[in-house]
């Protein structure tokens, strides 16, 4: 018996994100019916978190505990076999037994992809977020550098969700530009539901204009989910890296 | 009555490549089925020239006869509106009427992306060429410069290929690695069949040391299609832009 950390590379287009549901095609469903397949076991994945339908993953992190003695330098290639090609394992690895996925994250990086120009991409259309109008980057720049730091995101999250503690510490959230692609990198000990999103839409609100820089700092103390920008869609958005207390931060 | 051309982007996944067709769902068969139903009009499309199924392009250029007094700058959205998501027409422009995409193409550029891992990818897996094997990067690189000048390129061509004339210029022909990635960049006063393919084709077999850089010299001599490398699978190309004589080179 032992516990298997795998590394999964994903595009979301086709699934109904990461977590196994009753209807609807996912990535966590894909994997355990591979497993299944391969092994004839019946095994629950952990995965780092949730990812939702449309969104991508460069890297997500799953584990689980596998009895079946196939080597583990053998399962991504045994899994790839089976798995369909919008899903490949990159990486598996034997772990200590007290690893878990989500429990022993200690962070994780997002890439958010906005694609700005008059008209839409046709070969970026499931990989970003159009924005057809001239977004102001050196103000986009400003407010992302606003997010560093201990805050309360109870503003940037989802209505409805239910959750304890709303306080979470970006490490990074920085804007690169490369021709009509601006890239999003977002660094944190963790993230509420929809974070990443509706920061990227405030982003693009004051991009466009339609809102101030210091109203960042207005919904870190008024906490209203009303007073942040929307959520923007998830087909710009790509699970990075998970970090672990072996990884430099 | 105008001249029109039109730049494309397209993503080529789910068509039978670039050239109407009887059976199969093609690029120019949508762009013809969308002009129809924006003007009413049978229109004849000249593209600069096919792509094959399953390959890309960021830019590729055809022009038509229009009939209808729509605003030329308005042709790309309302057009768009029709095409499905990927295929979108990036710009339009009334031209002279002797201008033709095919026949007043000076040069074009492709890039050809490889993707060099041991395992697939999911996300390029329809946009790059998986090479799980290490490649020389200095031997492919040495070789992508002997294609350079004006050669005979038989060698180079699909067998069974009916054209008159094999000689061909090569502007560019240059490697560049980004982390997992080599994009092969190629810029020619005109390509024969399948010509770009199977270029990369015996660059990755160089890259693989399954073949010497000087075959390269030998296939333009003998101008066998059996001394030169595999056809690299149709994935991996992206027509990058198609030169006109106001372009410069």
């Amino acid at each position: 018996m032992r516990n298997i950390k795998i590394e999964i590379e994903y595009d979301g287009t086709n699934y109904c994100g990461w977590q196994i549901q009753q209807n609807g095609i996912t990535i966590q469903g894909e994997i355990t019916k591979a497993l299944r397949e391969l092994t004839g076991e019946e095994i629950t994945i952990h995965g780092s978190g949730r990812t939702d339908a449309g969104a991508h993953a460069k890297n997500q992190v799953a584990n689980f505990i596998l009895e079946n003695n196939i080597p583990t330098e053998r399962l991504p290639l045994a899994l790839n076999g089976i798995l369909p090609g919008d899903i490949t394992i990159t990486n598996a690895a034997e772990v200590p037994v007290d690893f878990h996925a989500r429990r022993s994250a200690i962070a994780k990086r997002y890439i958010y992809h906005i694609y700005e120009s008059k008209y839409r991409s046709a070969l970026l259309r499931n990989y970003s977020y159009h924005v057809h109008r001239k977004l102001n980057h050196s103000k986009m720049k400003e407010a992302a550098k606003m997010f560093i730091g201990t805050h309360d995101f109870r503003a940037f999250m989802a209505s409805g969700s239910d959750v304890r503690g709303t306080v979470r510490t970006i490490y990074e959230s920085d804007i690169v530009n490369k021709g009509k692609s601006l890239y999003i990198y977002i660094k944190g000990n963790g993230f509420l539901y929809n974070m990443v999103r509706i920061i990227v839409g405030t982003l693009v609100e004051i991009g466009l204009g339609k809102m101030q820089t210091d109203w960042i700092e207005q919904s870190f103390e008024i906490g209203d989910r009303a007073m942040a920008g929307h959520t923007a869609p998830p087909q710009g958005l790509f699970l990075d890296k998970v970090y672990y207390p072996a990884d430099s931060l």
